[in-house]
Formats: structure tokens, sequence, C-alpha cells
């Protein structure tokens, strides 16, 4: 019952005027980036789908909503016999966004897909929010691994999601091992300060770390004195140490000492991991240093500054009596949309490489063969399309995004604040299509 | 199975040095209060108790351990047995905290504290980064009554939690269904501006709404033109109508011209609710509108600037060989702790104001009869201590922040950046005590 209140008030009064069965088109969008950015990935739209099988009103529910007076009987009966049977169609998960694009359309009866706002914009607006920051990390750091360690900072299920949205976005792995579980990624993890805390010296912490998961382990080295940890690593381990953790104190001074002095104790091979507190721009200016991998929790997990998509769902066309649509929007001071079902294309030049987002109200945008349509089909009368939910959905979404970002001008890159990296352009408007 | 990997292989080591069955103590804790915040409200500590009896690893989770080599035998057979068994004790939740204020104490083996690290985290850090925010906002609103309305651009399952937390700390009710559904607080909602598209004309809607509703709703009048629909509003719902929504333009004067438009056709009773983006500043900038109720969404949920609250989880003291406790703490560079199991007590002057925040290290520390001891009992040897959890725990921490909150200096309420609005002192420490 992932669902405000107001949705299910506005049902009962729709039921009780009878607009409730008209088909409508609601959708999703966001009228802006997060300051500065240039460009937002979507995020999300494989969990909307998995979790809309399960999106029903079963008796506890109906019965809280019952005693506490939220709804009629009518309305109770209707939600009782729920199970959303509409169409879903939009970008693929993965894929970039921008201003206005149409990234989720549904339509169905407006009851249907009236009380689905909170559920889809809750998702959409969190795991976007994550892959997009993830996004510019992944940017960052080049060709150099990231791996998602920011569960304990965020919500308990927001940190399955967020490990999930990381890897879709090109992080190599997190430390979340329920994300593992459930999408198949990759879990990755060592030990804490706490581990060489319980044990009476750093030595015999490294030594019960060593023997339990052999020299291939990394070793944590700043829980002291990080140059003794280094060599003591080193003189228990031999040359085969995997590598060692850094998550305190100056990275870029650190990394350059402890590189010199596993190559002078011939541990050529001992990689070196950071994870202070790093963001995109920490990242980038850990550029010049010996690094071998990135570990990032808190801005991650938090969006770096942008913990949420400011998406919006929007009735955007809705049945006359005639059986007609008709294109609706809300017309008032600073939140004015624009109404009408929406496609989108990609437009792209010759070398490939993308100029527009271009948006046809009622139809799709003509387009060249440089040119690649943007929304797929997710849900047809209710009908899971194969391939974009689970494990599989991750991997085809790390694909997507992958394939996009080749795709953009080299500005897309630049972390510095920025307009939209390619502008969003309406085709001209047919009014009251479909 | 909310753990980060690191847990899980510290405890495979741990198990293979004998140093897992030491018995230990963790405490979460926040150096820091978000930049220029006067104090934090601590948040979750009922969700961390009401989840911590299903914290177990079942045939599912094992088997993924398995498959994937996270973990040996011996550490599968262990966690297969897992269940807490140790004491739990912190602050009540709705407390206030300051930066080092020991909110949560752990005591049991290393190898049960030390899996449960993620998870206690994750829900702290979330939950209080919420509270907080919230806490603030009830401050600015003064007695007029804020409406949690966030869900949407948060998490879904973090939603809930939110709308716990802001309740906690003086919300009248929130939007959100499932958290009337699981922790018993008021849910409230009318409709949105696709309510109003969905008709004909907005007198289609109002009279749709009303109809179903009673008079006595609140209606949305910013679709279209909002001094004409509160004509129609007053013309169709007369003198008994509830209250009239703005979402949308300059709040301030709207309110003014609505709050004389409504009055001029002489429905003095009706109220006016405004919900667009406010946060605790846009609160306060409406206190001389005449507005009264706030609906608050995105600020909330995103902890308006600060959506975590920084808390870690360290190891502060364990068993050594001879049974003896010995306090630890890290060293190294700029993320010092102070070791040793600590105690705190909120100082008060005589006329009960908050002067300090003291915190004992080893032992209690010396109050005189205005003081406040802070700690509570949560769990003793893995058995819930009652009244913490569930809808007597959300009703609980709601009175304890109230009560809480009366005893600050008035400074607590200021919204400008400063320090905390008491110090954190620790007594003279007393070395490797239990």
């Amino acid at each position: 019952m992932f669902t405000d209140h107001y949705e299910l008030t506005m049902l009962q009064a729709a039921l009780h005027s009878g607009a409730a069965h008209r088909r409508s088109v609601f959708e999703a969008f966001a009228r802006r980036l997060p300051d500065g950015r240039r460009y937002g990935v979507v995020g999300g739209t494989g969990r909307i789908l998995e979790g809309l099988e399960h999106f029903r009103f079963g008796p506890e529910e109906l019965n809280f909503l019952a005693q506490n007076n939220v709804v009629n009987d009518e309305t109770l009966s209707w939600l009782a016999d729920f199970k959303f049977s509409g169409n879903i169609f939009g970008y693929a998960e993965g894929e970039l966004y921008f201003p206005n694009s149409p990234i989720l359309t549904i339509e169905s009866t407006f009851a249907e897909a009236c009380i689905l706002e909170t559920y889809v914009l809750s998702i959409l607006n969190h795991d976007s929010a994550i892959a997009s920051a993830a996004s510019r990390m992944i940017g960052a750091a080049g060709s150099r691994p990231c791996i998602e360690m920011g569960s304990r900072r965020t919500h308990e299920e927001s940190a399955v999601a967020a490990s999930r949205a990381a890897v879709i976005a090109g992080f190599h792995g997190t430390s979340n091992l329920e994300a593992g579980l459930r999408y198949g990624v990759l879990t990755l993890g060592t030990a804490a300060h706490s581990f060489t805390l319980l044990h009476d010296s750093e030595e015999a912490a490294f030594r019960a770390q060593l023997g339990s998961m052999g020299s291939g382990t990394t070793l944590l080295v700043d829980t002291y004195d990080v140059e003794a940890a280094v060599r003591k690593a080193v003189a228990i381990a031999g040359p085969a140490l995997g590598g060692v953790r850094l998550d305190s104190g100056d990275l870029l001074a650190q990394a350059r000492d402890v590189r010199a002095l596993l190559d002078s104790l011939g541990n050529t091979n001992t990689r070196i991991t950071v994870t202070s507190d790093l963001d995109e721009f920490a990242i980038a200016a850990l550029a010049a240093a010996p690094v071998d991998s990135y570990g990032v929790g808190t801005s991650l997990v938090t969006g770096s500054g942008a913990p949420t998509a400011s998406m919006v769902y929007k009735l955007v066309s809705r049945e006359g009596d005639n059986g007609e649509f008709v294109s609706v929007a809300k017309a008032a001071k600073n939140k004015a949309s624009v109404g009408g079902r929406k496609y989108a294309t990609r437009r792209l030049n010759s070398a490939g490489i993308a100029t527009s987002e271009l948006v046809g109200i009622g139809h799709a945008p003509a387009a060249d063969d440089n040119d690649r349509v943007l929304l797929e089909e997710f849900m047809v009368d209710g009908v899971l399309t194969p391939g974009w939910t689970g494990s599989d959905g991750v991997v085809r979404a790390t694909a997507r995004h992958a394939a996009s970002m080749a795709e953009m001008p080299g500005a897309a890159r630049r972390l510095q604040r920025g307009e939209p990296v390619i502008p969003t352009e309406y085709e001209q408007a047919i009014p009251a299509a479909k």
C-alpha cells in the first residue's frame, strides 16, 4: 500500500462522478535536472514492473481503509478487485534523460493509473537520483573500478535499490549482500577498523584475515600508523598480498607514499583501494594518484547533492464523453505542463553523436536513419513484456546506459555546472490528438 | 540480509582467530551534526528493535552466500544458528542528540554485534535525518499543523519510515497510507490536479469531490485561475467548505488574497492549506500569512539538505584474553574516536533548561537532582523491553521529543546556522574500565 491517501479519495470521488472509467494517459517526467547537471539517468523501471504484480489490496489493507473511513464501500469493493490491466511504455532503464523527456507513460482508466502515482514516483525519483550521481562518478573514475558501499548511510531498503542503480550506471560491485541475492550483482568487502581493534595487535588481526581469506585479500592499513601497517602486511603476506585500503587522511599523498613503499618492498601487484567520503569531485581529484579502485558511500546513496530526481506524474490526456482523447494540462503559475501523449527520439548526427531530444506530441517525431526511437514497450494490457525485470533487467539496463553514454558529446562528462548537454525540443503540437 | 559483505568476511576471519567470541561493546554516534544545525533528533530505534527478531539467515540467504563463496562452511553454520542474544541500550527515540552523544550501545560477542552494523546504521542514519529536519519545520510552523506528504520523492519504503519519523517530531499526520497501517499514525489527503483535469470542467470536479466526500473536504484551487476557483468552490459548497489548497505560485500573496476573498464570501471558517516545495525556511517566511496548515514533501524526506545523519558504529571496548574489558579506538588521522563504554546525562539548570550533554566513560557521570539520565534499556540478553516498538513506540517517542524540546534553550529553535545549542562534555576518562 505504497499509496497516498489522496489517491484513494480521488478514486472514490471519480467513481462517484463516473469519470474514474475514462481512459487516461499519465506521464512521469522531470521539469528540470538537478542544478547544473548535464544529464539524468533513468533508474527504477525494472523495479516498478517487478512490484506491479504485487500491487494489490488484500484483507489487511482493506480492513485498515474501512476502519479509518479512508474511502467508502464502493471504493473498497473496486480496490479488492484491482489488478493493473493497462499499458506502460517509456525510456529503457539506464537510458539518459533530459528536462521534459517522457520517461514513463501509463495508459489505462483514470482509476487504475491514479492509484499508481506514489508508487511509480517513489521508485523513479529515488533510483534515478542514484543512477544519475553514480554515472558521474564512473565518468570521473575513468577505467578504474568503483565499488558501492553506502548502504549504512541510507534506509535499509533504499540501500538495496541504490546498489542496483549504481551497478546499472557502471559500478563494478557493491558491499550490499541483499542486492547480490536479489539482482545477481557482484558483492565485495573485507574488513573494518573494528576487526583490527578486536585483536590484541594489528599484526594479529592481519594474520587472522590472511589465514582465513588468503593472501589475495585487501587489508585495512590506517587503524594506527599507515607505513608501519603496510610493512607489517607485506612482511606477513609477502608479494601475493592482494590489496591495501586507505579510509582516512589525505588520500592523494598517502596513496603516493603507499605505492612507493609497496613497490620498494617488491609488492608491485598489490592494489590500493581508497574509500573515505568520496564523491565525483574527490574521485576526479585522485585521477593523478596511484589508486586502483574507489569505494563510494554516502555521496552515492544521497545522490551527491540531489537525493531525489524531481519527477512528477501528470495526467496529459483523457477520454471525453464522446470517446475521443483530449489533451489536458495544468495552466496555473510556475508549474505549467505540456498536455498530450508524448513520443521521443534521440536525434543523432552522421557520426552517431546526440544533438537533441526530440519530443512529438500525439505522434512519433519524424526521424532520419541516424535517429534512435526512445520509447520501449514494458506492459501491454497488464502483461509484462519479458526482459526488463530481475537480473536480466539489470544486465540490459547496464548495457543500455553504456551505449547511451557512448552517443553523448564529450561535454556530458564535465563535472562543473552547466546546461543539459543536449536540448529537448518539441515538434509542433497536434492539438487534442491521441 | 541488510548486511555488508565485509561484516561476514570479518566474522569468518574472527571465527578463524577465535576473537569472534570476545564480548564487545559497539557504539553508534555522530561525530558532528549537519552543517549549522543546533541539535539532532534520534529516529529509528523502534524500527531497529522491531526488525531484530527477523534478522536471521534462512536457507535462501545461506545458499546465496555458499554459492558465491562469500564465506566458508564454519561461518555459514554459525549464521544458520544466529539470533541476537546481547544487550542494547541508548537514547530513547525522539530524544535530542549532539556530537558524540552515545546514541545506541550494543553489547554482545564481537560476532553478533559485528553483523548488525549496516542494519543499525541504515535505520538510525535515515530516520534521524528525517526526524531532525521535521523537528525544525515544526518549530518554524509554531502552532499550525504540518502534514507529511513527501512519499513520492523518496524510496517507497523510506517513505513509510519518513512518515513515522515526521510524526515523532511533531507532524500532525501523513499522506502515506502504509504508515497509517503499520504505525497507527493519522493519514490525510483529498485530490490532485489530475482529478480536476479528468473532469470536463473545474466545476464538475468540485461537484464530484463535494458530492462524494462532503463539504468538509479540501478543494485544490490552483489548476486554472485561483480566484475563479475559490468563487466556484464557495458557490457550490457554501459556508461549510472545509478548506482550499494552494500548490503553486507566490503562496504568501495568494494566501492573503484567498483569505480576503473567502472572508468576503462569508467563508470565515474555510481553512487554507499550502503545499508547494516547502522547507523550514519557507514555512517561517509564511508565518505572517493567513495559512492554517502546511503540507511538506521533498524537503522533509530528503532531510532538508542533510539526507543522512553521519552516524558511525564503532567498537569501543572488548574483552581481552584475561576476561577484562579493554577500551579501544582508531587512532589514525581525521577519524579518531574516543574508546570506552559511554553513559550520558543531560545537565539541566534549576529552571529545568538544558546546559550540557555530559558523557561518562566507563561509568555514569555524576548527576545532581535536576539532571536527566539519558540511557534507556531496550534489550537484555536478546529479550525486548516492552514499550519501544510498534504504535506504542511511536506515541512514546512523540512524547519524548516534545518533552526534550521543552527543556532546550530558545536558541535551539533558531533556523540560521550555528553551533550545537548545548556542548557535549566528557567527564575525565577512566582508562580501560568496563
